[in-house]
């Protein structure tokens, strides 16, 4: 590929890229990127962590590229897919709207959609389906391939490049968070991975020479999950502005748009300040604009599964019950009582998807060159610690309430399980 | 100091903060400094350049606290004093608008302000006032401090420490701009220069042994402002954005507001939102949010002072007569070519600052003890070249245009003093 | 304290030091550190791992000061015991011989020693002692510190700090390891623990909420572990330095040391010299100045207790058994076979303590400053499977044998327990 | 070309090689420099500066792949010449005798030699020669090529990549040395400096565009100049080796090695060793391994030539005129008197080639592609100093002579040239 110019980055320094890469990189849907913040509601625990979709898109596609090209995998890619695997990189995350995650519960409750749903109508529909057709791609297997969806025939490494336990868009954020906020739990040797992942029949698989490297970056997944993306502030901060959007929804229109450029008017910029002027939402606005934040009145984590802990964590209605008693029991206003769990959609947070079981496949190279599969459980006693069950149940009130809520909650949930341990 | 908690940054690991430093940094006036960017433009050139005068505030409050432990200053101290510095450290931005100094460029020339003014006004008539004088600070003793301008009898290091050229806030932003834009020039040791840091008489003053560092930071700030600061590329959307809100001005009563509420509802969110539906400066807006920017057509760097570069730089009457002959010569309209210079406030740019000539005391510290003052420009070459005179000279317009305004303004200005050189 | 100067590092930036503390740092036996490289072998891995245990000994002596001042613990120091940590961590390790934990092995075979009993000797019995006295120290109290065997009453802490699960010797080693080696599984806030490191009883006891640090910290010392101290060339270089030193111990009086003088001349430098010199050992070093290395036939990592395994790994009799087979089947000599296992000392390797159990008092702070006790293996799943039996079975031999020893191995181990699982 | 493995570096993560130069690697000469430090000295000021040359010459010839894979000088290498320019670079540093640049005193001074020369001798008659060869290379077109003396017709710039103003050893060693002593003077853009170097006929140019990246980089040795390599204390130490070495030299036989072998049989570990068992020099060893250094009791910079200055800088005999003179006038033994200076070979510094005036060619990059040529000092005001005439004189001599050197070399050579600065 013969490369336009670069892009400095401070973690890569300096991303190549190509004229036709130059033109979707300044097309409007991915500049857009520039104002939908990486970590919506974590600069409040981690001031510096400013940074944007658009910068971890370029970096996403970069590694896409490096992948392409480590020897192992490099033969299986024909010219096209190389190329192809770098623009899907970089538009893995162009469906997403304001506050990124945040946004995707209302996409969820009321209009049955995913960031990724969004992802192919943005790549398909916008003036991005255009560029791309210019540009002699098509603009719908682009779109799937860049949320994953892909499922070429015998080749669903292409896939799991961008959907799957090591895939780039996870390489990318974990190092990238970590940068940015400060929290060092993600200084991964992620080169490690990327050079050493190879193929099992069509299947991207982990050298077990890369074992130590692989380790690291699961525990910094979950470290980076419990101090950084669900951390107590964070979400007290993501619960807010959910609210906010939910109350404002219908004055501002929030889920009314029509057409992709009417989705894409929407990001942080204009709806922070269009949820500031709103009679409905302004009030919670000014909270956060002064760091009044929600307080964390319970807290409780679970590693093992029993009907009550599972009705809990997916049972919307089970949590309003839950609700509603503790705001009796405290005598407060329900509506000043929030339920915070991370698997369920009720407060999204697509990263819990990481608390998930997933088996990554690990092999050993012998020394005759043959690759022998291995279980990534039955190898690294770690991976099975972490690819466990874990959920945290929050319950989350205003200042002046906590106290009481606390102690409504502590009765009436504490006697949960007490096989409960507070991390991995 | 008791300390009441921390704040995570990426730079300085921990900054540990008190419990009524907490309340300052909670307040609207420093929380919407989180709706600032530090530098706005440069992420057009540096996409990971998201990070907020926020940061940078807490950034420069731990160092002016720093500097004040330091052995060597630590009993000019009292301890009023030592807890006043890092409050007024923390409060040195809050007067800024949106977009930082692109604004202040509006401040300066609709109302004779520049952001020291808005800063006093801003400590002292905001709620900051009533915080501040709630926890026993007279808010104007303050507000002065916190641009240096305070002039303590028998302590001018207390200016000092905020505005000279080793002050806290360019030591912080030099170290803390690197590591955002990876652009590598700043990686300077401040900690060095912090311990060395001592007083002749009652100035701050630098330690020879210190020099290297010293050195290195004054490359630093001058390749930080060629790279960073001033870059082509940042300037030529700074350009942009003073357009559209000089366009949009009078509709948006950008600088109509008349309580420091009024004015600090304006930040980057809010403006930025405010100007893309305003029919004057919407053209503008929808170029910056798909890359479309002013390119530069022409460009010249100056060494040397003469009539003619004087005037240039520093009458808008010379200039808008050199844009009218560029512009008619090049048969385009006047209002699509722009000139521009970093060291005169037409677009405005306040670190040109750091071009003017800016003596640091330094001493040498004697075996006996005895500290023997130098002169700076005697024991540095290297500072003597960067503290010369430097200007640049920018001749931007429209893409369509490029090529006939650059031979127009050759044509025009190619008989400058050909002594120019490109770079320090 | 009143610092004298400072030293430059590259973990901590500056290292203040007292005038009392260059004197220590400046006699014979803390300089002789200089020529003990702190990773013996790991160079043959990582090229840049040449770092010292001098600059280790002064980083943790850095550590152990900022714990003496951590708000938590700052009150039960006495200001001549906050004096003594910092000295005593700086001579935590003048009693290691050359290639450090490599010629404990001989200590311990020929002469029933440790290196913490080296580390009383020497302290008490050379120039140490002298200036330990003139400075007002007990040179035997601080020997006893210097090693964590004070047993100060009530003051459990002061031996912990430098022996313990979380002591400053592991803390520093595990950053400045990761440092110049580039392995990248030790950048762990070890500042976070030091900072929140409290008293539980006379105990030192970690915050729950230093819970992500410490188990990324405790990751990072399994990684390590397996990435750098225990990698399979490393240990190679180690057992073929040790087989020199065994082979070579009688011509050289290697154990034959009658002062502490006679062993401070034992270092790097002057060892390797006499061991390329001598008949004995001349062509084992020649080989490792070419890096012609032992191979490792065979391996097998094991999670579960049997009576086989812990004979294996307990039992230096069973091991020159199996050897002895090992070797009968392959036809080659068997002292061309060697059986290597970490967690016994017959190639020693002091970093195994790390495998075993070792619970680490945790607490939670609670809303009213109570600070309750939890059980680590409670609170932490990771700890649970980090804590684990670990050990690993190698069997190495010259490049010639490999196939036919690994082919015997196999047959012979193969056997073992198959539930061994590569890693943690 | 097709890799065989990869080598951890901390500057550059990984180093892929290819097995031919895994070879080259694995042979004695190259193994050796594992015991040749990078810079011997410097360790008594940053005491982690304990790396060594093998690393860096692993980084040089990393470095020189990726120059030869820039695509701007790409097409004019020939396969072979890229194959031959990273095995060059490997070897750069064979020829270095034991503390490098100090024992390359004793070369010059007893054999005529410098380590140029001694590389080709190494890498022509050691085994180098043999492995070279049947490797396909001719071992005295790669010796002269490591050194930068190939002279090949037409491609000055092969010679250039290992022997010029921005060659790949000074690019690997600014970022090295700064990483491992933590000095932080060299963090510097060295990729942008790769990536955009380019040719002027046949001459490597640099790119106006990564003009702020060279200036660093020159400011970085310079300033690494003064503060590792030249460093008062760095000095002190090698001086006291050279003359460890001098005095020696007879009894050792440190200069009469008849082969590649028995020169190559000196490295740091033999020759401190015997040095320390050699009467004649063990007295300075013993100071050495106390640090107890010798003190410099005058230090004087030029930045003017005039005739004494030059007469000291370049005439063994004034300086130990004006030794003697000094030793007279203070009543003490002139042996304990020591003139030091930079740029002349009494105690060599090869690092002080670098304050030569060095013009390195530039160009400008023309909108139409043309490369305009234009010289660095015209468009750099900073190379312009930096290039400066630059000396310093010290004198040293042992502590207790120190106030009465001090004093008598103030009277002697207090008149010198007043202009002189302290710094560039």
């Amino acid at each position: 590929m013969k490369y336009w110019g670069e892009i400095k980055d401070p973690i890569y320094g300096y991303v190549y890229i190509t004229e036709e890469e130059r033109e979707v990189i300044d097309s409007f849907p991915v500049q857009r990127l520039r104002r939908l913040r990486q970590l919506a509601g974590a600069e409040f625990v981690y001031p510096s962590a400013n940074h944007t979709r658009f910068e971890h898109s370029v970096g996403v596609m970069h590694l896409a590229g490096l992948l392409s090209e480590n020897p192992n995998l490099s033969p299986y890619f024909s010219e096209d897919e190389r190329r192809m695997i770098r623009i899907a990189a970089l538009l893995h995350d162009v469906g997403h709207g304001p506050f990124s995650h945040v946004f995707e519960h209302l996409l969820i409750k009321f209009l049955g959609k995913t960031h990724e749903d969004m992802n192919l109508w943005v790549i398909q529909k916008s003036e991005l389906g255009d560029i791309l057709s210019s540009l002699g791609y098509d603009p719908k297997t682009l779109s799937k391939l860049s949320v994953g969806w892909l499922q070429k025939e015998g080749k669903a490494f292409l896939d799991q490049i961008l959907r799957s336990a090591v895939d780039v868009d996870k390489l990318d954020f974990i190092v990238r968070d970590t940068y940015h906020t400060g929290a060092q739990y993600g200084y991964v040797d992620i080169f490690r991975i990327i050079h050493t992942l190879d193929l099992i029949g069509e299947n991207l698989a982990v050298d077990i020479g890369a074992l130590s490297a692989l380790e690291s970056f699961m525990l910094a997944r979950v470290e980076s999950f419990k101090s950084i993306y669900f951390h107590r502030v964070s979400r007290a901060a993501q619960i807010m502005i959910v609210n906010a959007m939910e109350a404002a929804k219908d004055e501002l229109g929030l889920v009314d748009f029509q057409s992709p450029e009417e989705y894409l008017a929407l990001d942080d910029y204009t709806v922070w300040t269009m949820l500031k002027r709103c009679e409905k939402s302004e009030g919670i606005i000014r909270d956060l604009e002064r760091r009044r934040l929600l307080k964390c009145a319970y807290e409780q984590t679970f590693h093992v599964r029993d009907w009550l802990v599972t009705s809990i964590f997916s049972n919307e209605q089970v949590r309003c019950q839950i609700r509603d008693q503790i705001a009796e029991k405290a005598e407060v206003d329900p509506q000043l009582v929030f339920i915070d769990v991370p698997t369920v959609p009720s407060v999204p947070y697509r990263h819990s998807v990481l608390l998930e079981p997933m088996e990554v496949p690990v092999f050993q190279r012998m020394r005759d060159g043959r690759k022998v599969q291995r279980r990534l459980s039955e190898v690294s006693g770690i991976f099975g610690v972490l690819k466990g069950f874990l959920n945290i149940l929050r319950v989350y009130t205003v200042k002046e309430n906590l106290d009481r809520v606390e102690k409504a909650a502590k009765d009436l949930l504490g006697e949960l399980p007490s096989s409960a341990r507070i991390s991995y």
